[in-house]
């Protein structure tokens, strides 16, 4: 299929999961006695992305991630010269996802995104639960590694047709009902790029880790996998 | 399939979609202690879509919103004879669920439809966040037009068979797991009437904004999705 | 197959239903901070249906309902003969799950029966909501009517095959959802008479009204369905 | 396939379960406010198995556990010659899945592994509701037999295809949901002793109860299915 249509694919995917997921971290999470806290926004994140597989995975794959691309590239699934397009088109919807949640939650009063992190990314002082670089560091790149190890086995030849919407959006809930307190959960550069460029400061400064963690382990997952699932 | 029944299926599962959707936000969500709060009310609301497209979608495709009707027929997947039968056969429907919510909840000392807001839908001093007019605005159209994006593109026909209600019902969900502070979430013109013709006064001056925001937003995934998706 | 092992797989069926719905109940619903509350149990109850539907389905269509039994009988699915020996193993099952989940209650200091109800259902002043006898008779029809709906359209020949096991089994988490408040959900006769053998007194006065109510709701969708989804 | 390469796939697939499981109790269930709860836990155990059984199952058939395994071959479903590899190869997954979490864990101030118990399995006073031994041990066999049962009857060749992962994962999310309270939930031998070699004392001490109850379980399913679901 032609690119430019794969890529406007790619840019309203990202679009949607960072409008949804991060739009309940920010709008919905912390809503006095009703609010649906970190398992509802785990929730919506993974959802985001199990709605758009089915939406677009027959346009451009539906990554929505720069680790994802760049995964599936290294296991040989994904043509080389389009990884760099795909990224940009992830970015770039990010940032969109971004705005337009800025534009909603701007229509709060008393809304303060550089107080609330905006969604945001972050480890020591900025991760939720104060956790260390190092650790975040970790378990950003170990979570990216088994995020692209279930994406790559569920789209395995041999692994039951039409669910792998469901395993992966499935398995971006788990890993943020496991690592919100750590990092507030990436596992995508391109998540982690549209409301960090809203907030600025440290929000900034600390992005590299959120691209750096994500890429290796989805390297790493790239060239396990096909060693271990090989048909002879 | 004959149009009666298909306008009676419209029916039978929008009550469903108002009488279980709203009822949990009615019955359940604050309940002392143990109430299920948005999330509950976001996993109720995408369930009823989720049940009844499995039970009704081979009979009338299981729209139950005036706005996934109009996106369909705008994407040119729906006859346009039929619009305006469903979309009175879907309000109906919104009626009668909540007339029988309201007999069931009357049967609870101290129901207080008009203080409580018996679930209707709101911007301003309406909004459970109180977000403005503008944003309610914003974030109706926006997720309107990726539910009907989401909805187009699962039942795409290369989009893998069978597992469209699960995308579109937890779509629905998603929708609600972010957007209930804002708007109390419709998405739905049908959903907001119910409730709203029995609450009366502002609930019925504000329900011009759940019909135009949602119309609005699926006539523009009724123009996008088949632009993006086309096979050549 | 033989009536004997498929009385088998619906006592079973109906034991895991009760064991696993109302333990979540009376085990993790009220724990302390942690607790999974009323949400946590609707997913419980729903999970329960889901996984032996997936289990034992083929074996003896997992009705693990008497209402259930019923409706398919009016609505032609299920042999009027096997009906009251499916009602039977259904109650036993029923009964050994409220053993089961007894013993293990009775593992914890303090355990008491009759104060918490022991998942038990009720109106008026065991309503968990004190809500009235009308309203709870209404809602357990009502209730039952749709999941009979929701579980007559998911297994007709033209909906998506093999999917049914989820459309029912989270037709019932949604039915709880909206409905634990009232009465502390029924929709199933035999559910209902298992715990309340344990718990005596009140218990079994009130247990009329989650026969009737039931078995009235899935009469009328055994009736109407067929008529709404007829071929021609 | 290559029982190297099988036996690879469940080390992995059994740290995931531990690291994603147990990472969920350790690390967010009691986040101030917004943490996951119990059942943001019993979602987030179902979910390792759900996306690693389609991740997976096309190689080692994604036990993960040793009940599981056992069940199997009783069930006449596994050669016995593998079974003790298999539990290997989860053992130590589940080792290194629980070092990892250390690691990430350790990067937080104030980490205390024994006094928080380090998601360990337990009775009596190492019960999260100090349940007796007596009760502990019911209720371990009573849902591992019924995890086995709805394990053997989802990959029953009479079952629907593609689905098992779905039925299998969620299943151990409702068994959580349930016993959680009662020992923290094993059902799964490798996943207790993870945990359980960092914790050391008492927590190894009553390893043998997660080791016993769940096997006994899995051996009463293996037997039991069968006999039931047999076809003539």
């Amino acid at each position: 299929m032609n690119l430019s249509r794969r890529l406007t694919a790619e840019m309203i995917g990202t679009f949607w999961l960072v409008f949804g997921g991060c739009g309940s971290a920010v709008l919905a999470a912390a809503f006095p006695a009703l609010g649906i806290g970190f398992a509802g926004v785990a929730l919506a994140f993974g959802l985001t992305v199990l709605t758009m597989a089915f939406a677009i995975g027959h346009v451009s794959g539906c990554h929505l991630n720069p680790a994802v691309s760049l995964g599936l590239t290294v296991a040989g699934r994904f043509p080389r010269r389009d990884l760099l397009p795909y990224i940009g088109a992830q970015v770039l919807g990010a940032v969109l996802g971004a705005a337009i949640l800025w534009i909603i939650a701007s229509g709060h009063a008393g809304f303060d995104p550089v107080g609330s992190g905006f969604a945001t990314n972050g480890y020591g002082e900025r991760s939720p639960g104060h956790y260390s670089m190092l650790a975040s560091f970790v378990c950003e790149a170990v979570m990216t590694a088994g995020f692209l190890f279930v994406i790559l086995g569920a789209t395995d030849e041999r692994a039951p047709s039409g669910f792998a919407p469901i395993a992966i959006g499935l398995c971006l809930t788990l890993i943020h009902l496991v690592t919100i307190p750590v990092t507030n959960t990436s596992v995508n550069p391109a998540r982690s790029t549209g409301p960090a460029l809203f907030v600025g400061g440290e929000a900034i400064q600390q992005l590299w880790l959120f691209w750096v963690a994500p890429l290796v382990g989805a390297v790493v997952a790239g060239v396990i996998y096909p060693v271990i699932a090989r048909k002879r």
